[in-house]
Formats: C-alpha cells, structure tokens, sequence
C-alpha cells in the first residue's frame, strides 16, 4: 500500500475545490444547521453522539479502513471482534442501555450478537419462568452464553404455522425430542447462530401423546460451550453469502432427535405438567402485537434516517459534482453543478422531503405506542380472554386502540421501508457512475438495510392485514357506529358526503391537501368493501388492490402526521419562520409528488381535478423544487451525519469527493497488490487457480 | 467441506417434491417449449449453446461453485484464468466469432480482456491507419499486447469534451507529451485497466502550439511488457471495489509528462504533420452514431434475456414455493404454491411479458439498423460534410433514417435497461427470504447488470436526446412537411385529428391499443413543443416533461414493434395457434399493465378515458394474468437457461429447491470452516484481528 507517487500526491481536482463549492451552498441558505438538527434528534442526543464517536474513533477495532475490501470470513470476524470490544467498553464506561444502542447504530454495521441481544434475551424475559431466566438470562447477560432466536425454516418463512420442527414430550423420562423430520424443518436464517450462538430459542411444534399443541418456544443448548463444536446429532452453519448483512453469520440449524430435559420449555404461558403429562396454559402471550408494533414503529422512525444517509450523500455529492452546461447556457460557462438539473432534482428532493415527513411519522407512532401503552395493555388482556390467538382486529371492542395502532404500523412500516429501500438506490444511481462505487457508501448501505422490506412482515403481505382492517372498520361506519378513531372518522366524514362530493383546494391549502388523502384512502375502501362484501370477489383476486389501500393509507398518515407535527412545532417555536417555512415547503413537496405520481387514483376517487393534477405536476412541485434547491445542503447536514458514520467519498462534509476517492483506490485497495501475468499462453496464474483447493 | 453428517442427507423436503410441482405444472400447459425456443433464438444458435456448454463445463477452471463465496481478489484472478483458457479454447476447437462471443455470454461474468476484445481494438481498426494497424493490430489480436480504452476522468463522465488529459505536440522533437494537470484528469472506470492492460487507447486534448483540438486519441504503452509493472510517470491501479462488475479490474491512470512518438496519435482521420507542425483533418469518423446506435441497439436484444434469468428463477421458485393457504380455501388445504397470488402474478408475469416485448423489439431494432446500414452510410457521409461532430438530428434530411434509428435506439436503450434492471430486483424481491441468498442467483446478476443503465448514455441523459428529436419532427409537422417516418407519421396524423380527438377501442382492438400509446407521445410530443418553442420555456425546466416523452415513445415503440413481430410470425406460420394466442396475450399483458402504470397521461392525452383505464386495470389485467399463469413454467423454459449458466438454487429446472439451497450452505460454504471464539472476555479473536497488517 501507499505506492502512490510524489507527483500524484501533489495533484489537486480542476476548477472550484469541492470544500469551495459546498461552502458557497452552505453560505446561499440561512438554515440554521445545529438548531433544526436539535429539532430532529434532541440536544441531548447530538452531545452523546459526539461522546461516543470520539471514543469509538479511538479503538483500531473500529478502523473502517478495509470494510469495503474485506472478504466475507474477514469481514464477519472483524464485526465478531466488533460487537466483543464493544461490550467491554460498554462496561468501562458504564454505558447505560441508550449510550449502548447509539454506540451500536454509530458503528451502522449487523453483528454478530445481533439476536442474542434482542430476540433470544426478550424472548426469555418474555416467556421463561423465574427459575428459567435465573438458570439462562443471567448468564446471557454475562455473555456466558450467546444466543438466537431461532423459528423460520427452510421451507417456512412468514407462516409460523407450517413449522415442522417437532418437540415430542416423552412422559417416560419427563423429557423432550427435538426434531428435523424433513431438510425443509432446518432452521434457516437464523441470525447469529451460524458461527456465534451456543444456545437457541427454538420453535418447535409441541406434541404431546400424539396431539399437536402448536409452536412453542424452547431454549436449547446447541454448541459445546468450551470447544464450541455443534452437540451431538446438532447439525449447524452459516447460510452462506447474501445480497447484504453479510457480517451477520445467519445460520441453519438441524436436531436428530435430540433429548432435552423439560425445564427447556419456556413456560410462563403454557407448560407440561410432568405429573399428569397434560398441556396446561397459563393465560397466553401479552402484547405480542404490541411487541411487533413497536418494532414496525421502530421501523418507521428509523426509516428516515436511513434514507437521509443516502440523500446526504447524493445532495452533497450533487453539488460537487459539474457536468455540461445547461442547454440555453452561454458558451464559456462553466460546467453546472448537476444539482442544478431538474431532473437530479425531481429525484432527490422529493426524498430530502420524505426523510423529514418518515421521521415526524415515526416519531409520532413512538409518541401514540406510548401514549396507548397502557390502554393497550388492557385491552390487550381482555382480547386474550374472547380471542386466542386471532389477529387483534378480529377482536372485541376493547382492543379498538391496538388494533389501529397495529394496522397503522403494518401499513407504515411496508410504505416506509419500501421508500427507504427505494430511495437508497435511487440516490445512488443519482451519483451517476461514481455512485457504483462500494466508496459512495450508498449501496453497502442499500444492501444491508434491503432485508427491512421483507422481514417483520413482508411489505406485500402486511398490506393485507391493514386492508383486513379497513374493510372492518367500513363495516363499522356502514352499521352507523360511532368513529372510534382517525381512520373510522375519515371513513365516515366520506360516508357522508359521497353522494355530494368534495372541492379541495389541494394547491392553496395544506389541510386540504391532507383531507384529498383521507377522501382517497376512503374511497378506495369502500370499493374494496364493496368488492369483498358485496360482490363476495374471491380474497385472492383483490390482493393488488388490497396493496395498493394500504398504501393509500400510510400515505394518508404520512402527510397527515407531518402537518402535524409541523403546526406543533410553530406552535411552540422550535425553530425561527423562515426554517418553519422551508420544512413546510418540504411537507408540500412530498404531498404533492405522492399525489402527482398517485395521479389516476387521486382522480378516480375525484379528490381532485385533472386540471389540479396537471398543475400540482407541471407548476406547484416545479416551483418547491426551485425553492427547496439553495437550502439543500444545509438540510442534509441537519441530519447531522459524522463523516465516520457515512464513510463516504463522495458525500463527505467537506467536499473532498476526488482527493478521497483516489486516496482509497491508490492507496488502501489490497487489489494493487498483485500482479498479474496478462498473457493467456503463458499459464502461470492459470496453473496456480486450477491447482487452488475449492 | 462435506462435513454434513449422515442424517442430514438422508433428509428430504417435505410434502410435493420440487420436481413433482414444476412437472404438474409442465403438464398442466400445452406450449411446446422447444419451438418456442427455436423462435426465440433459432435452431442454429441452440444447437451451438449446446456444444459450447458440453465444452465449457468439462473445464474445472469454469466450475462456478465458490463463485459466490470468494472475495474480490480470487474472483478477479479467477475471472481473469477464465479469460485466458477461453482463449485458448477458441484456439483448439477454432471457434469463429459467433461462437466464441456465445461461449463469452455462456459464461456470463464481466472479464478482465473484456475492453481489449472491443473497444480497443475496435478503436485500433476504426481509426488506426495502416500502419498503426500493423504495428499493434496485430499484436492486439494475438495478446501480445493487452488493450484497455481510456476516455472516462475522475471529474469527468459523459461529457467528453470536458476531458482534461493533454497531448502537447513537441515540434522540436516530433513527439507529443501526455500530461494529468489535475487529479480529476486521473482516467477513472476504465475497464482492463486496473490489473490487466499493458496498452491503452487514451482519450487526451490535443494541444499544437498552444491551440487546443480537442478530444483525440493516442494508442499508448502503460506497463512493461516484461515486468508487468507501470512504465515510468505512470500511476496506475485497480479503483476498488464496486455495487458489481468486481470480476473487472475497472482501473485509473495517470501521466506525469510522459513522452510518446509521432506515431501514438491515431491517424485515420487526423493527424499532425511532422513537418508543417500542422494538424490536418482526413475527414471525420463514419458512423460514429452509427456505432453507438449498434451498441444501444444490443442491449436493447440483451435486455429481455438479462431480464428472463431472473423471471426463471422467480417463476420456478414461485411454482415450488408455498406458503399459507388462500384466505378464502377450506381448512386443512395445503399450503399454496405462491405463484397462485395474484400480488405475485401482478409481479412477475407482466414481467415475462417484458421479457418477449423487449426481446422482439430489440431484434426488429437490429434488423432495421442491418436493412439501414447502407442507407445510413450514405446518409451519414453526408451528414459528415455539413456539420461535423453534431448529433445526426441536426444535420441535413438526408440522415432522416439514421436521426430516427438514432432517437429509437436511445429511448430504447433507457427504457429497456431500466425495465430489465428494475425488473430483476423486483423478481428478486418476489422470492422473498431466498431471493436475499446469494444462492438466489439474481442478486450477484442484477448488481453485475446494473451499470448498463449508466453507461453507453445515462438512461436519464439520453431522453434528452429523444426529446431533442421528437421537437424537431413536431416542427416538421408543423411546417406540414411530409411524414418521412413512423414518428412523423403519428405526429402527422395526431396533428390531423387534434380536434375531433379518437376513439379508440383498448381493451377489444390489439391495434387501437397500439394506436393509443401513439396518440399519448404525439400529445406529450406537441406539448413540449408548445412550451419550448411557443412558450420559450428554459431547457432545464423542461428535463422532467423530457424524461417522461422519452418514455413514452420508448414504450409506443415496444408495443407497436411487439404486435408487429407477432403478425409477422402469425403470417409465416411459425408456430401453432394456441402458442400464439399466448404470445398475444403476454402481448396485451405488457401493454395494457404499461397504460394503466402510466394511466394519468392516456387520460390526459385523451387516448383513452377514465372507465377504459378503470377497465384495463380491474378487468383485463387481472384476466390476462389469470389467463397466463398456467403457462408460466413452460413460458419460462422456453428461454432455454441451462442450470449452469443460471447459477440458481431457486431457479433450477428440476424443481430440487431446497436440496441446493442446503448443499451450499453445508458443503461449499468456507465460512463453515471456521471455528470462533464466541465470547467478549476472552480476547483471542480480538488480538488476533488487531495485529492483522492493513
């Protein structure tokens, strides 16, 4: 490494430096930069953020220098070392769980204990006994022992169901087998069990004198904790290489018959009396909606600024980066900044735009999860008692909270990581050729954040629960019941005025331009209704209208939500009027455009005109994108994103886009390393593959 | 490797077998795939595929088994290995060119020769002299040199006149110095370079006597041809790693005033006479356009069968893949083959329908660009005299067919890449939790494709292009002069009928169907019209209605030529009457899903109204996809991948899923070689990857 000769060294990029450009950007806005960043993640946590970079940035562990050319077994035993430093340092500095989580979200990367800090310990405290979380969660606090949640298969994603992994009671010895009685029964997927775990909660359909009981949690021990070796008849790996999250050594896992005693039951809810061998329940889950609820509102929050990540980057990238002139330019100018081009505009404004609007929704679903906690507790605990099992909107009145809370969730969840994901590439091939590059930063990021869009629900099949929901909640409206909520109010304020229609003034109002929304998602649900109970249409045939509802609906609580939160923010004065105007610029944007590309249906449902389409398209979006334009920069660096934390070339902070990309491709690339012999007659290098062991 | 135990091996899937599904669903359709095929690609071709493969496969340099494991280092030595057997290989079984550019697709990774087989030797014949061709022609054909073609900068993509490299001809000496002033004048991208190339065309301003002339090329020594190692003042090296294409060793390049010979400067059409000190023009380069209609015209024909891997492997998987039942079926059914939900079908087949779309568009494209050679050659001789390096929609009429295959092959090759691309993630999506694997085989495919959707004109600068065109034909139109083509005739005839409208029948008339896509780009096309032309509209606010103009006529094009090829091959009696009606529904799949995507302009054009639309959508699509999905498999087959050349778990011909999947996580994977130490306290691993030297 660092070959690179003195005379390159001395070079410097042509024309205006990237440092000048960005700061003619930064100084063309008034943004104030710390204030709207305060706005968006708290004093506090901008303080500790800079407490913990300064540290991590300290430890050589954490030197990112070689991730972008590190081969998978390098890679994944660089995050094992990772994730294992952290934690010591988590200790010597007393970190508390919050200090914990930022320190892990800053190093941005899947690890390796990855489940064993979430789903294996809260699956214990969630559903072991006392004796079991003294016997397993002590030690898996110590790290002890390393464990993984261990439930989809091979042959078995999303339907928990159709699991084939069996635990058969033997009331002999008062214990149980663990079963593979088929490839498909491998557990697949499994994050950290391929090289980390040594423990496992597995699912496993429990049988008991022939009967099924259903999936039932066990927690078993899979590796010897001293040679670390699979138990005997305890077949495990890693699943090999992935799209992304490849430090993650997602795993597969297969028992022979394998005796565990019966304390390996996780038995807070339902249990094997080993005297009369009987199933017993003890009461049955609480909150395991509530659980999935949090994670898709952890989902939506981080939505976001997960997507800002990539349009920092891009914006940044855009500004630096000259290509042509315009068209109608005198000759002799210089190249334009291609953020200049309304096309690099229409595609990354937009999404500065959903980056704010995704993070005042999530914040707001944070704020409703918690608000409800309690309420949904309790009608938690009474849904149990009349409905085991069932979905919460099959449930009685009790739950009606959760139940739009959960349908809320599902819909946004889908919509937001779909817009994130989506995003990500689009910014990315925004950066043109560069943007293919592993130093953009953009598509290892991109890679490792796509599994969000199938996992905790994939964002097809959500959408089903969230039109389940709504067909429902016409029912409802249909039976003349009182609005109980948002959704059931917007369903009966349409209700209402269908036969006399409505006149929203979608370009001069923005509490119009979310009521166009709202008459949208309501009147694709009564269609769906009608479909569905009238005209009893098979489910089957309405799945891509059920899709494109859900949609309608997270789109309708995004903008909805982002109003919202914009008119309390006026109302207590966070920020001056000239940033409370460009954010409000930025809600318009963002409603416009989803209106502009919903187009037909906005239309369809007469919402709005074909003339206020054609004008929200051809004038109001134009002119927010000419508005938005010089505040563009400063609203990325809003996000507040440490260059470390990006570890991009091309959208550092200070616009040495070139310098950085030369610097990693000269001077870090393990490629130049070799030589090679070019010639295809002399077979040097072919003789030294062929002989290479596979 | 192959530490699966016993009892593993003796596991097999549950329920229906792999192979028992796909040959239900073989039966369960009467397409006869084999002529189909032959239809699609010709006997001659087939039986080619064939032999090469029966070659190919029997060499262990081929095997592709750790294909997905390795890092960028050994993928790239192995990419390179292949290149050179396969050279070898054309030696022993004298392979002509077809045969061995199909063994080169067969194979189907990016390869470190791949610039110097086209277009440094391409450059080499085109614009060579005689003796330039002898001197490293030759050389170049045997790989006695290895070529790379160095145009793109690091500040510099596709404005080539913005290149910063210089070539200052010394009059006293009679040599020409190549001199980077600036680090973005570093060649960057450049294919073959990195690692490989021991020659490169480069791209350089020619400077005589302080006077620039612009972008011309230098065939120039980089590396010693014994050594291997960058000549003096030359930095050269490998630009890391990338989203995809990291079999190719994409490299940069730099030169401290480096001296060439008189000689260097490819002298075809230019040169500098060494005794006036004088540059002379021999005329310009033919076909230049020509060439890159040629190229954009190839990835047009690419982009169905790029596309049809991934719809193989998401519809075979589809078919074996089941997961719930149909909310709708009676308790105790087994689980559904995924490829019955419709939210799957609305994926994917409209998909498979692009598939044949783009393939019959591309091949009219290539018969038209072959029909047209000699005209366009004609017409671009002339062109030449008049305007020299302008694009052919500004020269004289007699480059009429040239200027329309030109604007066709540009809005062809954005959309088609773009659909191909696009389409793959979405096939890869629609795999669900797999499609994430490696194993999937669409993920590593998809990232190498990619990049085709920047390069060879950015599919969202070259819609400028179109744009371009289709203004000056709407004046044409205007100014009522006679259509010469078939954009100038829809324009016309739209022109002729823009005030009593049509009326057209796009559910129960194939050819209205096309006539509407045409109706709607002669609207968008005399739209723009008005505000650049009436309106004097600024260029860069136009760039978006721009974009969306081009797509237009790229997806008029694709339809009308789709409907053409299948006439056609109805007339020649091609194949049976069932197969065809087939191919024209899969015809009205893609056309009528493309109008309702983009129903906002048919309405707005007036091409159709808002109950067709509703139509289209709730009725036709959703009867054509229920039409088309018993043939799906068969449909799929008919492209013909081998299991070799798809490289898939999910996608394998014989249904054996999960059999794959498995044998490569526990067999092949070398990540399963290791053994960790799993816990923080105990430092092992961590001092380990400490003292690792970066």
């Amino acid at each position: 490494m660092g070959q690179t000769p003195d005379w390159v060294k001395q070079l410097k990029p042509s024309g205006a430096q990237g440092h000048e450009l960005l700061a003619a950007e930064r100084a063309g806005s008034n943004i104030p930069v710390q204030q709207l960043e305060e706005l968006l993640h708290t004093k506090e946590v901008i303080e500790r953020k800079h407490k913990l970079l300064s540290i991590l940035k300290a430890e050589k562990v954490f030197d990112k220098s070689q991730n972008y050319f590190m081969g998978r077994t390098d890679r994944f035993e660089r995050a094992l070392a990772r994730e294992k430093r952290l934690r010591i340092l988590k200790r010597q500095h007393n970190w508390n769980l919050e200090e914990f989580r930022q320190a892990t979200e800053l190093i941005g990367e899947p690890g390796p204990y990855g489940l064993h800090d979430s789903m294996f310990k809260v699956t214990l405290e969630g559903q072991g006994t006392a004796e079991q979380q003294e016997k397993w969660l002590t030690k898996a606090n110590d790290y002890k022992i390393i464990g993984c949640y261990a439930q989809t298969e091979l042959g078995h994603g999303s339907n928990v169901r159709g699991l084939e992994t069996t635990a058969t009671w033997n009331s002999d010895d008062k214990t149980f087998t663990i079963h593979s009685p088929h490839l498909t029964a491998s557990k697949w997927w499994i994050g950290s069990l391929g090289r980390t775990a040594n423990y496992a909660v597995v699912m496993a359909q429990l049988i008991i004198n022939g009967k099924s009981y259903g999936p039932t949690p066990f927690c078993v021990q899979i590796r010897d904790l001293k040679t670390h070796e699979p138990l005997e008849n305890i077949h495990i790996g890693d699943i090999g290489p992935k799209f992304g999250y490849n430090t993650m050594d997602n795993g597969f896992l297969l028992f022979n018959q394998v005796k565990v005693p019966h304390i390996s039951m996780l038995a807070k809810y339902s249990h094997v009396d080993p005297k009369t061998n009987k199933f017993q329940r003890r009461g049955s889950p609480t909150l395991v909606y509530g659980t999935l609820t949090w994670v898709r509102s952890t989902i939506v929050m981080q939505a976001g600024s997960v997507l800002a990540r990539g349009v920092t980057i891009a914006t940044r990238y855009a500004a630096v980066r000259r290509q042509f002139q315009d068209r109608d330019a005198q000759a002799g100018e210089a190249e334009t900044p291609v953020l200049n081009y309304t096309m690099v505009q229409i595609r990354l404004l937009p999404l500065l735009a959903a980056t704010f609007a995704l993070h005042f929704t999530g914040k707001s679903m944070m704020d409703m999860y918690q608000e409800n906690q309690k309420k949904v507790q309790n009608a938690g605990e009474e849904a149990k008692k009349s409905s085991r099992g069932a979905g919460p909107e099959e449930t009685n009145a009790g739950s009606d909270l959760l139940a739009d809370l959960h349908a809320s969730s599902c819909a946004l969840k889908s919509l937001s990581s779909s817009i994130a994901a989506e995003g990500l590439e689009v910014c990315r091939r925004a950066c043109g050729g560069h943007g293919y590059s592993s130093f953009s930063g953009i598509g290892p990021w991109y890679a490792d954040y796509l599994p969000t869009t199938t996992w905790e629900g994939d964002n097809y099949m959500l959408t089903q629960q969230v039109a389940r929901y709504l067909l429902k909640s016409a029912r409802s409206v249909l039976n003349n019941e009182k609005p109980t909520n948002d959704t059931t109010a917007i369903l009966t304020e349409f209700h209402k005025r269908r036969t006399i229609g409505c006149a929203f003034d979608i370009i001069g109002s923005n509490e119009d331009l979310v009521a166009a929304f709202a008459w949208r998602v309501s009147f694709l649900t009564f269609e769906a209704s009608k479909h569905r109970d009238e005209q009893k249409k098979a489910w089957n045939d309405l799945l891509v209208d059920f899709y494109r509802l859900s949609k309608a609906h997270a789109q309708w609580m995004v903008v909805k939500n982002n109003l919202s939160a914009l008119k309390k923010i006026e109302a207590e004065g966070k920020v001056g009027k000239e940033t409370l105007d460009v954010l409000m610029k930025l809600f318009r944007l963002f409603a416009l455009h989803t209106l502009e590309q919903e187009g037909s249906e906005f239309y369809a449902s007469g919402a709005c005109s074909k003339l206020q389409i054609q004008l929200a398209r051809t004038q109001a979006v134009m002119q927010l994108l000419k508005d938005i334009r010089p505040h563009a920069v400063r609203l990325v660096d809003s996000w507040g994103f440490d260059d470390w934390v990006l570890d991009s070339s091309l959208g550092r902070e200070d616009g040495k886009v070139y310098e950085d990309m030369f610097y990693r491709a000269s001077e870090l690339n393990p490629l130049n390393r070799i030589t090679v012999d070019p010639y295809p007659d002399s077979d040097v290098l072919f003789k030294r593959v062929e002989k290479a062991k596979l």
